[in-house]
């Protein structure tokens, strides 16, 4: 378990990812941080999820002199493209067709920062994801439910329905619901004990 | 999604089992089986747990004329050795030093029982599953907390802290979780239009 009295903050409103850090036991407030998520196409995937996941938790780390600020961003690769949120309902029935009976790569990077040393760590996870077909009947009735619109890839292998679009994971499940909980906790216990 | 008036009965008393079903919108009631769950070994691991889930589904279906009948057994097995659920605090500490830093195999098996006509489908899935190296404070932790006590291979990856024993997974997530979700809801969509 971890055991500090340092405070966390995470500078995320993922209600996916404050689940799993209360799953392990870790307390902490909620601070967004409004940094742009835009993608620079001369780096890998690995390296802009975590250039991205310590953008956002620097940014909220600048408002606080102390505490642990945790920064996580996910992208979904199918192919080249990268999907983001969708940006319709359109958009995101058009994901999840290009999804449909393939497998596409889940990255999610993370970053830990000491606000007050501003001493950081920095790591990305990867998953592969098969999903099984879908109907366009099915397409349609999860792009209905509204559950995509706030997800990278338009659907959510956790929360609800989108669960049984997945047939097969390679890699670290959590890093597809949006946090990689085992490597960002064997990081934290290091982190925490230097 | 499933569009049926039928009702579901689970022959488990598993909060994992039923939080899987409740996620993809499936209302069900709960009647525990009782059936001892003694393996054969003259039968493979997969056709273990799919026996013992019909065994389950079908003692179940015997005190109802109508319904459809879930049952659903899981068992962990590492190198040749199974693991049930631990006997004692001991015997799941003991599991889970052979489960530290190796892969294993769970296999979950599902039966799905109409209670008037007996007609049945019967399935399993297997999943790998790669522990990372815990140390001897990890398990001692986690076994004192009572958490490992119901669970086949003294884990829960879900429900708690056990989620960041594992480093990797190969195949379904839900099958680990104790019921292989994408599975049966394909199954049981070909068994209600049929």
């Amino acid at each position: 378990m971890i055991r500090t009295k340092k405070k966390f903050i995470l500078a995320s409103r993922s209600p996916r990812r404050a689940n799993l850090l209360r799953q392990i036991g870790i307390k902490f407030s909620v601070h967004e941080s409004n940094v742009d998520e835009v993608l620079d196409p001369g780096k890998t995937f690995g390296e802009n999820v975590k250039s991205l996941s310590l953008q956002k938790a620097l940014a909220v780390a600048s408002h606080y002199t102390s505490g642990i600020v945790i920064g996580s961003d996910t992208i979904v690769v199918a192919g080249k493209r990268i999907l983001g949120k969708p940006a319709s309902r359109k958009d995101a029935a058009a994901m999840l067709r290009q999804l449909s009976g393939r497998t596409h790569t889940v990255f999610t990077g993370f970053s830990i920062v000491d606000a007050k040393s501003k001493r950081t760590v920095v790591d990305c996870e990867e998953t592969k994801v098969t999903f099984r077909r879908l109907s366009d009947r099915e397409i349609r009735e999860y792009v209905r439910s509204g559950s995509p619109m706030d997800k990278a890839g338009a659907y959510g292998i956790q929360d609800d329905y989108g669960a049984v679009f997945v047939e097969r994971l390679e890699g670290c499940y959590y890093t597809v619901v949006g946090f990689p909980l085992t490597k960002f906790y064997i990081a934290l216990q290091k982190f925490l004990q230097s």
